[in-house]
């Protein structure tokens, strides 16, 4: 047996070996090489000035992307540096994984696990060896993409600036300082959104809620902090079951994470029969779901809604569905029953306020700006996620919707006048209808736009249209012709799918990548040298699947294909994929290596009940109130009023 | 060859692997075996009720500890729970291993590397399998420590009580609730001292101090957010060396540390030639240090001192020796030069304060209340660690000086009535002396005190006086006598060694253990069963030697016993000795794990450039208020105040 699989063993090492050795020297030859090729210059130290990065730059154009989430990361990743001049503006200066943040709350992996560094993902470094190799062949190093940490403020379309605001200084002498202008050709707006009180009274002052890493870090504290009180002697026991509450209001993927990782930490960690820590509060603690659906998980599949709502039973979430959580006071969140109709005041520890997005105030003040937003609660973007009215500025991820029926009738109306005009040329107001004359007009538009751009649905709706027309070619004033809701249920048909693009990092990501490879295939006018990208395809979302952990070491699992699959069985095989999944995904070497090691050491030690002692130092609140006058911590309305969006 | 070494691969593989077996199972048997004793129990739940525990309660004294510190945990780790009841007070609910403290500083190791949570310290999870295994022998579990997160207040003596602060309410309403109170029969003293700014101008508001891990990780944000700031565009050239001038005042291990890593943080991470995240800072970063002595590293051998300043240079720390901070504004830090007695003015981006630590202010309301201590400026104890003028209350670490000068006069004096008044007897009075007659008596005094302990300085003092009367006992009153001074050298002598111990985890470590197994040998009186300890031995510190860490993977080392001894060769091997020492040191095996992987990882990946965005919810500045009138950060001068303090 041994002599068998020897020989083997050496094999695997030797070619193993083999490869951790070049791994391992590559970095060093490709330092030798550039160092050789310029002694002056430091590999990365590479500005546009260096001779080693491509000379010709004046054809390139200024591409601007704000943020530093999923939609502007999947961006500079993919963009290509020889045509443009990159500079990313975020307050952030790292990219966050935000499926995994429900974890850091519950402390089971610490926040570096969960961030890279902005810089790191730009520099050359970062990119695949293969891609260095070939800079290596062609002897010049990429641009560097210009990160800028600064909080944007205002883009003007019409000039085609966006002004950045780099502190939160008050008072006025430093206000000019305060603030830059970039101009762009191209600006990407990957902003985000923002959490969504649905205007409840309290929820501002007294809730959670759960974007940042700063938030995961602070709910873990109150939790522990909490615990801690409840642990006193002078605390009654009123006291110590309303500090051992804690709520989430919210029925998806996050506030289903959330709930089920608090109630991990607090059953196998904290109040757990084999690890004593805080055992005099086993009995007292809650962990409370409100949810206003009658299911959790709105949107997935029938299998895993029960089974997230069975599994979070089982390990003892209080799950409140078909209710809403009216208002939150110092002492306690009133709940109605939606069944009952009545509403019920419960004391609270904490609450985590997780019930979905909204636009930030920098989006709202860009659809200010444009007629064409008017209409609309969200920023609207055409097919290939150029917002409408505002050309050359693309907007993705959670701050923006493609909306086709908007485009349709944007692109449409525009060449009509007023679609709802020209309907009302025949029949009673209720049943407007365009003439065959008008549906004739119209398919030539369609036909131009589906040549224009390869938009498959603009092509299809092409198609139905001429043929509805041929068909009634025959008298051309012809009495039925087209009704409005003729019209809109051809359009929709084919747009639907489309339309309703969920607020997910899945989506944000594949539409920076969509978005990147579009922009680096400019259609270049010879004459005026300005750039088009409307020949390029329109983006298509591919619905990979959802995760979802719903505590208990179970995780549920959904892809489209193949219907919904969850394997509930033990629940630890869907569990494995979802780890091996988000490992997986989690791009960074460093953060994966991070995220390895917290998993393993919170299985095996225990999540850590240790709070921060935010600060020895006499200056420490003003330190972070500095801190939040940095532009740091954008998404809070204070910040916001602040800076004056 | 393979033939050979097989055998014993299996052999050495089938020892290890039992091992681990034994060692994996063996939580799993003792917790069948608990559960067995008493099933409605569970491990670790185990109150003074639990039937599991020692039912003999009636002969248990209340022992009070303060402080999380080296000190308490130290005490806490030895004490026998069999004899005293343990309640340990603390705002700060885990055990930080300062030592590594500068390191988090710089994002080289996390925090979670350096801190163990108190429930985890005083776990009977914690002890050693042979301890657990013992206890199984014995049938019955060890009594819970009761950890009870609250900052003390006040300790008074007479009644034996101190009052705890639960919370930082400032309403009157919680007034009653936030404090409460604990009675001892023996307490121990182990909280600390604060950082010491000799009342230099400015110091509290603009200043960093580090002793806790909010510290290391408030400076390490405010170190990235000013290189944000440089790499600005509207930042001009002067604002960026502003920024980027990073100030340490004090010399000794901890600023000499923190120098360093900021520097090697900087040299390798940030502005490093192949790694780019911050190239645009390059040759714009200082890292300064003002020392007021000639050397660094007070207190350390010459060889030491030298390497330490010659290391510190070599790695461009900009070293002001014989220099003193004396002023600091918003914009810039005096300089005061003792050579050319002049003072200059350096503009800063971050300065940090370590200049030495002085007693804190629960520490200066116990003194005001002794009168035995109102002399000295700091807390005072005899050499059993307990405090001079308050029995049953034991001071240890920072927070105290062993005095036996103190002590020896508090004895005597005591005997005597006022030395000085004894003195008088004879001779003028810059010359006053003690006749003979008075020698003799004080002889039979300190005889007296020395059998009563097994003090060996005392018994060495008896036998040099009792020598010097034998001698004159000619004449009992010889106009010769002894003088005051000569008295004091006689105890001097013997005193010394152990009159200066410095504030260190050392020190403060050895008289923990100390202090324990003190405590754990009560002297029984059988008629009033009041337990004495003066029987017992006096402490001793074993200086074990230092370790600094220089920068630039160069760490120095003394030895006492074997004198100086620095490895300056190439550093490494005493660099790896610095992590080896602090690796076996940091005894608990969570952190152990997370130290090498810390360590591993930021040497592989370089340290992390992310900032943390505080917080997205509205009300996080508020919370952090709450934060701070919660009682963590103890040692804030604001927080003393507002506790009354
Ligand atoms: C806790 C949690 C769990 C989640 N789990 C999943 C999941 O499992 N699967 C999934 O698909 N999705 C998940 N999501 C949703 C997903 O995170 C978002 O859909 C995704 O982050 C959207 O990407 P984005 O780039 O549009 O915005 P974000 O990732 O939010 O990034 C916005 C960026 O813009 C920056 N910014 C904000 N304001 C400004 C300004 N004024 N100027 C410049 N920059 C600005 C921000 O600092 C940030 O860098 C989760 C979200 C959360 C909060
Ligand atoms: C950055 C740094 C590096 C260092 N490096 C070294 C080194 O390399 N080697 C070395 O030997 N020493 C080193 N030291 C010194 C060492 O840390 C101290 O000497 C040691 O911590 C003293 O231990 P202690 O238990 O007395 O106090 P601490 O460890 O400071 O503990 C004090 C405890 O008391 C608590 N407390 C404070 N106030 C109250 C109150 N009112 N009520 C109740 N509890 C309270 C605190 O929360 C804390 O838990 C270093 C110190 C620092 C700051």
């Amino acid at each position: 047996m041994k002599h068998r699989l020897l020989p083997w063993v050496k094999r695997i090492s030797a070619v193993g070996g083999t490869g951790v050795v070049v791994v391992a020297l590559f970095p060093r030859v490709e330092d030798a090489y550039w160092r050789r090729r310029d002694p002056h210059r430091v590999l990365g130290d590479h500005t546009s000035s260096s001779s080693l990065s491509k000379a010709a730059h004046d054809n390139k154009k200024n591409l601007v992307v704000l943020g530093t989430g999923w939609a502007s990361v999947s961006v500079l990743k993919h963009i290509d540096r020889d045509k443009y001049h990159v500079t990313v503006v975020s307050p952030r200066n790292y990219f966050l994984f935000t499926p995994l943040l429900p974890s850091v709350c519950a402390g089971t992996i610490t926040s570096e696990a969960v961030t890279v560094p902005i810089r790191n993902i730009t520099s050359y470094k970062a990119l695949p060896m293969w891609d260095r190799i070939r800079f290596m062949w062609r002897g010049y190093l990429p641009d560097r993409v210009t990160y800028l940490y600064a909080a944007v403020t205002d883009v003007d379309p019409l000039t085609k600036t966006v002004t950045c605001r780099q502190e939160m200084n008050d008072d006025k002498a430093g206000a000019d300082k305060s603030s830059f202008d970039l101009s762009y050709d191209v600006l990407v707006i990957g902003t985000g959104a923002t959490t969504n009180t649905f205007n409840t009274e309290g929820v501002q002052e007294h809730c959670y809620y759960l974007k940042e890493t700063g938030d995961a870090t602070l709910l873990r504290q109150t939790v522990l902090r909490n615990l801690e009180k409840a642990s006193l002697p002078t605390t009654t026991e009123e006291e110590k079951r309303r500090l051992l509450s804690f709520w989430v209001v919210g029925g998806g993927p996050t506030a289903v994470e959330v709930a089920a990782e608090l109630q991990d930490f607090l059953h196998f960690d904290i109040v757990n029969p084999v690890h004593a820590t805080f055992n005099q509060c086993a009995g007292y603690t809650s962990v409370n779901l409100v949810q206003s659906n009658k299911d959790l998980l709105p949107g997935y599949p029938k299998k895993i809604r029960d089974f997230a709502l069975q599994q979070m039973e089982r390990s003892k979430v209080e799950v409140i569905t078909e209710a809403r959580a009216t208002k939150v006071t110092r002492d306690s969140i009133s709940v109605y029953d939606k069944a009952t109709k009545s509403t019920r005041d419960f004391p609270y520890g904490l609450i985590v306020w997780a019930t979905g997005v909204e636009p930030g105030p920098l989006i709202r003040r860009l659809m200010s700006k444009l007629p064409e937003q008017s209409h609309y609660r969200s920023l609207k973007t055409d097919s290939q996620c150029q917002v409408l009215g505002a050309p050359g500025v693309y907007a993705i991820g959670d701050c923006a919707d493609i909306d086709l029926q908007a485009e349709y009738e944007y692109k449409l109306g525009k060449n009509f006048g007023n679609l709802h005009n020209k309907y009302s040329a025949i029949g009673p107001p209720n049943d407007k209808r365009l003439t065959m004359k008008g549906l004739g007009k119209l398919v030539d538009r369609v036909k131009e736009l589906s040549e224009h751009s390869v938009s498959a649905p603009m092509s299809k709706i092409y198609h139905t249209l001429s043929e509805r027309y041929t068909n009634s070619n025959s008298n051309p004033d012809d009495a039925e012709g087209i009704s409005q809701s003729e019209l809109q249920d051809i359009a929709q048909k084919h747009l639907e799918r489309q339309k309703i693009l969920p607020p997910t990092a899945q989506v944000a990501h594949q539409q920076g990548e969509y978005l990147a490879k579009l922009l680096n295939q400019p259609k270049i006018d010879p004459v005026s040298s300005t750039w088009t990208f409307d020949h390029g395809p329109t983006f298509e979302f591919a619905d990979m699947g959802q995760l979802v952990y719903v505590g208990g070491h179970m995780a549920a699992l959904s892809i489209p294909a193949s219907q919904d699959l969850s394997v509930s069985w033990d629940g630890s095989m869907t569990n494995y994929l979802w780890h091996a999944a988000y490992f997986g995904m989690l791009e960074s070497t460093s953060a994966r290596t991070e995220l390895f090691f917290d998993w393993c050491k919170s299985s095996l030690f225990g999540r850590s009940t240790a709070l921060d002692a935010i600060c020895s130092s006499d200056n420490h609140i003003e330190e972070l109130q500095r801190s939040e006058k940095a532009i740091t911590n954008t998404p809070t309305r204070k910040w916001w009023k602040k800076i004056g969006l």
